[in-house]
């Protein structure tokens, strides 16, 4: 190996000829491996099997969660969620077992109805318009999209959306209802919001009364160090720059516990909280508090999650090294071929190839029986302007198969760099 | 006691002022009863415990519930809701555990964007309207209440909703979008639909192409005698009179299990089904199949539910009945004041009093400590026209209060009843 760079076309040649038989050998082996998704692995599942033998459904009122009523949740799950979110627990409503649910419910009644402070409902604008921090999170995204909304790109950077862009952008356009964020290890570059950026967002002005942050706070306590990085309160810096209706804030233990039945909880200011159950109403008499009794006499507090947050370090943070090691091995000495994000926390790598070598890298990957993330998956859309951003979910696969799917990554990447490069020449 | 519509005015005062007497030892005992809500007692929460010990989690094709997908729901799960629902497995989305979540969601759809058979979407219509068999589930009525329908009353029969009426208003009005139905033991009244009315429902001609049946099979295994009543299957029979995108049907375990962390079900035509899972998409990564797998592997398939059904109606009969009781006895003798309705399964027992007696009955009882439904409450805009009806629910209570209660009542009733035949002398 040697920096593809400084390579003539010929050299290039020989190399792509070598990796071409390293790629049949691959192919060879008949792969079936799936890093397309941040799903948490069997082992991480089997972390909360005790969490379900919790069997005492009488809330601490003594309210029976078995039965119908209290929709904004029981009191200690309230008050549980109050803590990770920096919440008061009036601030708070738990839902149930899906955070973009609760998102989804929002964006559509900001467009059906609006909120407290919008002038009319947002579908009665002819142009609507949505912040999207690139990469990002495609589920977001899709929500946006499929509400009509015009996505408009925000560089992200290591401290958060690029906020000279945002304010110019909100400062001046009533339409753009809305930002997307991923404060804490975002998906997918393992980035944090730093304090100037979650006060930047607090206090900028917006041409539109009732513009709304997004605050998907999934990865709040998904450290991978010591760092245990922790970021300023939007709802707290919102509520002190005069803007309290501004952020609509949620997490989930969705990778706490179980994806498919953790718990979802939103906070935001008392007068959105008193709006948004209004509106819930008509929807729905409860959540499945029995679930959420069983999560937070299992998990206590946050201290308790911290504590168990733990665990998944010990069994993620050797796959996220593993990759990153690869990366380093297999990429760095080919030169300014490409970089990888280094996230202290969440479910992501970003990896970075040249311009135009994700998608062809996606499809190398695949016919070798390896499926990762669709190229420009994290873009709104799925249209990555330069064709050069991966997702790397680490999460699922073992080690020993996070092993041969990095391997075959690497190679996909340098494979796809020299077409790139040979046919620039 | 005797006949009060034979009675001079002399004699009607005379029974007041002895029924005021009871009236006030009743007022003098402090009570705090709740009749209000169809809520399942502690004793009928405390027969599906055992279900709480499952510990499978994986499904019957090897797929991990506990992880993300599947958003249609555990084969397993779908296959146990097709038996329940007169459906087939791809027929059936099994969803999280509120059943009127998912009709607010389809309303909220066809209101948003339109079904497969909408020319447009209904929001795009100067009027919109609902047919409102009555009384019936306030909770229906509110949904469409929210999204702005204009909701025409239609009576209730014995054998479900006045259809003379129904075809003439559907086959000449386009606004008219749909019907709420609770086909088996309606809410309140206990009423069944006849055959002929689940055909006439099927093959009535409707001007609007894209009109639906919201069929609320809440209480579909619910029954309080031997009779086990079944009725043809709505799915079925409009896919016979060529109107398979008609009907949307839906069945929960909230009164099986448990009401807050029950299993909903979705049933509808394969192409319904599909066009539904396109839109939630964007909404929902999956529903809890954690609790989908409890339910099917604790309740197995309808035989295990109808097990199950007879011990909730072991708690269920006595309750009915000493209701019904304590109406004969304390009301009969009192001439053609009041009927009420002898439900052969369901969760209520509709009370009718001669006109404008309702609302002040419900107001003497609350005064006296027992909360009843609102009066008008089964009516949309929560309007009785008669102020006649009192929706009696009587699971709740335990046999002590509900005799206090059913007693309390009566009293009230005729209390309120002589108010009136004075006042119309």
């Amino acid at each position: 190996m040697a920096n593809y760079l400084a390579m003539s076309s010929e050299e290039l040649v020989e190399e792509q000829q070598k990796l071409r038989v390293e790629y049949q050998t691959y192919k060879n082996m008949g792969l079936n491996l799936n890093m397309d998704r941040g799903k948490p692995c069997t082992e991480q599942l089997d972390l909360s099997k005790e969490m379900l033998k919790m069997d005492n459904y009488i809330g601490e009122d003594g309210f029976d969660a078995r039965n119908y009523g209290v929709l904004e949740g029981m009191p200690e799950a309230r008050r549980f969620f109050a803590e990770l979110l920096n919440a008061d627990m009036e601030e708070v409503i738990v839902g149930g077992n899906s955070s973009l649910q609760l998102m989804y419910y929002l964006i559509d009644l900001g467009w059906r109805q609006g909120f407290v402070d919008s002038p009319r409902p947002w579908r009665h604008y002819n142009a609507l318009k949505f912040l999207c921090p690139v990469p990002g999170y495609d589920r977001h995204f899709r929500i946006t999209e499929y509400f009509g909304f015009q996505m408009i790109n925000i560089p992200m950077t290591e401290n958060g959306p690029d906020m000279d862009m945002v304010e110019a952008l909100v400062q001046k356009d009533e339409s753009i209802k809305g930002m997307w964020c991923v404060p804490v290890y975002s998906n997918p570059d393992g980035y944090c919001y730093s304090a100037e950026t979650v006060r930047r967002l607090a206090r900028m002005k917006t041409a539109a009364p009732d513009f709304k942050i997004i605050w998907d706070n999934a990865y709040v306590v998904h450290h991978l160090t010591d760092e245990q990085i922790e970021i300023p309160a939007l709802l707290y810096e919102c509520q002190k720059a005069g803007n309290p209706e501004r952020p609509l804030t949620f997490c989930s233990t969705s990778k706490i516990t179980y994806p498919g039945a953790g718990v979802a909880a939103l906070a935001a200011s008392e007068r959105n909280i008193r709006y948004i159950l209004k509106n819930m109403m008509p929807m729905i008499i409860s959540f499945d508090k029995m679930n959420q009794l069983r999560h937070v006499q299992y998990l206590k507090n946050k201290e308790g999650v911290l504590a168990h947050m733990r665990k998944h370090r010990a069994i993620l943070e050797p796959k996220f090294n593993l990759v990153k090691q690869t990366f380093a091995e297999q990429l760095s000495p080919c030169g300014d071929i490409a970089h990888w994000t280094d996230p202290k926390g969440g479910y992501f790598i970003s990896l970075y190839l040249m311009e135009g070598c994700a998608k062809r890298t996606v499809q190398l990957c695949k016919d070798a029986g390896v499926t990762l993330t669709g190229a420009g998956a994290a873009y709104p859309y799925g249209l990555d302007p330069k064709d050069s951003h991966l997702r790397i979910a680490p999460t699922y696969p073992s080690l020993q198969e996070l092993e041969t799917a990095s391997q075959l990554l690497t190679l996909c990447a340098r494979l796809a760099t020299i077409e790139v490069l040979l046919k620039n020449r």
